[in-house]
């Protein structure tokens, strides 16, 4: 099935998923989940998931569920997580080191290998993973030689583009934008946003209406 | 029109244009914008921006594109925002800090009334805005007082629940989640979930079927 036939909700979905099964591999208890309980704790009906899960094929047991570590193999094997991903980080303040620090990312098998900063003074800083700040003058170079794969923008917005632009000549496969603009788009590069503040219209939203 | 018919996919668009619109605003220059100016700003179409102002009334002029100014009024009204809201944040490590520092939630009408930790090290500290930390125990006492709205999550997921369940006493009527787990909802409060990770997949998903 080809990438572009599936729509963005369910890969969203699947991630949502497999977040839910590692919760429950984690906490022991039965190898077998039903579709109900998964589906009350994805906040989605079970349908939903069936119908998420027939895109790629025939997944769980009539009757019985889903057998959680298989499911949750397969999930990540869709989603392009039976192998590590190399991530460069750019713009070492609180987000930043926030997003190095942050146990998911390692958890879920994506690696920082490269960190960056404009400010002299954090420069050959390390960071509490190890990791060494370089001038972000060196972007194109360390991330070739460290092979990073995707780029972690949390620079100011109006330092972000040009970010980009040399992320795009590494080249990298994909941006994490966390600059609240909207970056101009280079062929073989995929870019996802992550905006709070769109987050929190969306709240802002559906508080004064109701 | 109700609240329940409008996609949230539309919410979400209605956003992400207000930001493009703020952007041409501080930018200065002319006092319109085409659809299709805009519509590249946003990475959608002009007939998508069409249909989704289509949902609130008549909105631009045709020949002509949209006046600025106007319509993030009209959006920003639209999505709650001719208000300030206000937040209080549990977890001040690295990521509740930079939420607190990050320019973008004042700039949007998001103030930062209060601020929560367990840490007792932590307890009484100022940040940068002078917001002081307050310890865990007293949030529901200290959200009322200072007529917290929205929650927003930053401790380690297996704190989540037990603050969600704080919040939903006070009662906030929305919780922003950055913690990466499912949060069992109450009825009268939504939940918005920011989780990194799940955004990562989606890269990871599509770089690895290019």
């Amino acid at each position: 099935m080809k990438a572009s036939k599936i729509p963005a909700a369910t890969i969203t979905r699947l991630s949502i998923y497999s977040r839910a099964l590692e919760n429950l591999l984690t906490q022991g208890g039965a190898p077998v989940v039903s579709s109900k309980r998964l589906a009350e704790l994805c906040g989605v009906n079970p349908a939903q998931i069936r119908k998420d899960l027939a895109y790629f094929g025939q997944f769980g047991v009539r009757g019985v569920g889903y057998y959680i570590k298989e499911l949750l193999f397969d999930i990540r094997k869709i989603l392009g997580l039976n192998k590590d991903w190399n991530l460069a980080i750019v713009g070492m303040g609180n987000l930043g080191c926030a997003l190095v620090a942050h146990q998911n990312f390692a958890k879920q098998g994506y690696r920082f290998v490269c960190a960056f900063d404009a400010d002299p003074n954090k420069i050959g800083h390390k960071l509490a993973t190890g990791l060494e700040i370089s001038p972000v003058q060196d972007l194109i170079e360390v991330c070739r030689e460290t092979k990073a794969e995707i780029g972690v923008i949390c620079t100011p917005p109006e330092r972000a583009q040009e970010i980009a632009n040399r992320f795009y000549q590494v080249p990298v496969s994909g941006i994490l934008n966390f600059a609240p603009v909207q970056l101009q788009t280079c062929e073989g590069c995929k870019i996802e946003n992550v905006d709070f503040t769109v987050k929190l219209d969306n709240l802002a939203y559906y508080l004064s209406m109701s």
